[in-house]
């Protein structure tokens, strides 16, 4: 295991520290806790939480500021965060206005949303949730009841965030966000696994020449292993899958997100993006917005995921506006 | 090797295309050249143009946008680009008030930025100068007399391109850049090797608890190469080497870029950056900024570069001011 790190069970608090430091003013630490929050919240405004394990990164705490999430909650690596982690985070954002939680489609973390959201109501915070299935590899998978939650997640955090911040309600906010949710689908590869810390070892192993499509941001399996093809292909093959799941009609409006894994060149994400554009357009589609970079990783996976998101009027202002997160500035 | 592109000779040209793609508000290719330049110019103000080899995105591309580079040349991977393309950056870009090219200190950049430069002044263009050599590593290389510019040239970038949007004159624009290379030391270090796409195999080897010190971003030979050690002991080696070059007193301001060299899980920039934050208050170093990300990479190396740059109120200024560049959001 090649990874610069000190001792591999304090990966998680080790960056949250260097995060916190890197950026003293805009994010603080709850203490005792890995939640990072907005060191000023906007107020008058809903709460806005998510998290996951960690591994992800930016994901999530990259999309913690003014205009996205009020809080993110870290946990150990590809590990669901603690309920009364969670707890903490809610209770540090609520301002009177409610709280949303937006969750990610693995059975840890909807289990310990739930148990967090139900502990904070029985203190008097208004809370509801959104759960994100964008990924259309599989139905179930080792972690998940239904369609796993990946890359289509910072659409929603950055959809509702922007939500919230004209001062709409919880319900408003929440609305938005399942609106979101509808409209966004993602599907990925990899071509190299990663290593978790604190096991050391891959988590799974592919050929030399070997591909997996459909792969989860846990190395879950996919739908398939085959050879490596060209990029072309690949960009054919998760763009199809996911134009045939969100059903869209000649004309719509789409943003587009290439995402690496972790590891994969920007070059190559670049070079798979004028593939996803071409048979945009070869669908009559009109494309809004294209996000290219490493939004939702796995470690140091290579690999990528393309996510369509079908826009109108509403989602593309929100997706417009301002954003003071630090990885996703707008 | 495994790669997401098409034919290895087209990766260049298969990644402006999907760059020109992904944002076409913003940018546009020159004609028959692997030009990228910023849609619409800003009249009445200086030409900003830098380039290298490709494999280091998001440079150099990622930096054109207002507020920082007008065009960016794109070579072949880790190759510089030829005179004629550069010529067509410096003409594109040329609006009567003079183009300052910004050029990484290796041998062939060098010379080919100079030959263009001769040509666009025997055409009427006011050209200027800057290398930039913040890589203390080593003092010469394989390609290089004098030391090696690596991620400090986003520094150079963005104040000389902030400098430029307030309608400076060249010399001005010049003088800015010249103060920043003066100011901006880096140093990196590589886990595992990249392989250029045409070669199809490593450039180098190491072994498997092996990295090394000072390797530069084509894979150079560094200073040293011995077993993998903690975060920590990365961190303070890195710094360290560039605190003793840069001579700075107690008290001094300084940014912060933590750069990861393509294949470096965020995760472990953010726990390397709290090491360096440390060993910046150790010395009674105040931190301006903190940059932590993938600002220029080798490919899918595995591996990171600490850049400190001492900063003073028109610095400072020049960094904060507002960036349009598709990597480089303020």
């Amino acid at each position: 295991m090649k990874k610069i790190i000190n001792n591999p069970n304090d990966v998680v608090s080790d960056m949250v520290s260097g995060m916190i430091q890197a950026f003293p003013e805009k994010l603080e630490q709850i203490d005792g806790t890995m939640v990072i929050k907005r060191k000023e919240l906007s107020s008058n405004k809903v709460g806005l939480v998510s998290g996951g394990g960690s591994g992800h990164e930016p994901a999530h705490a990259g999309y913690v500021g003014k205009g996205m999430l009020d809080a993110a909650v870290a946990g150990e690596v590809f590990t669901s965060p603690t309920p009364d982690q969670i707890l903490a985070a809610i209770k540090a954002v609520d301002t009177g206005h409610g709280v949303l939680l937006i969750v990610k489609n693995y059975t840890g973390d909807v289990m310990n949303f739930d148990m967090a959201s139900e502990l904070a109501e029985s203190e008097g915070i208004k809370v509801e949730q959104v759960i994100v299935n964008d990924d259309v590899a599989v139905e179930d998978s080792d972690f998940t009841t239904g369609r796993r939650g990946i890359a289509g997640t910072v659409f929603v955090h950055k959809i509702a965030g922007a939500m919230a911040e004209t001062g709409a309600t919880l319900n408003e906010v929440k609305e938005v966000a399942e609106k979101t949710i509808t409209h966004v689908r993602s599907m990925g590869m990899a071509l190299t696994p990663c290593t978790v810390p604190a096991a050391g070892k891959p988590s799974f192993q592919l050929e030399d020449n070997e591909m997996e499509i459909g792969i989860g941001i846990h190395g879950e399996a996919g739908i398939e292993r085959k050879p490596i093809t060209s990029a072309k292909n690949i960009a054919n093959e998760l763009t199809q899958k996911v134009l045939d799941d969100l059903q869209l009609q000649s004309g719509d409006e789409v943003a587009v997100m290439i995402n690496g894994l972790g590891a994969t060149p920007e070059m190559e994400l670049f070079i798979l993006q004028q593939h996803v554009n071409q048979l945009l357009k070869d669908n009559n589609l009109s494309v809004f917005r294209t996000y290219v970079g490493e939004f939702m990783t796995s470690l140091e996976m290579t690999g990528c995921s393309v996510t369509l998101l079908k826009v109108d009027n509403q989602l593309k202002s929100l997706l417009e506006a301002k954003s003071e997160a630090t990885a996703f500035r707008v």
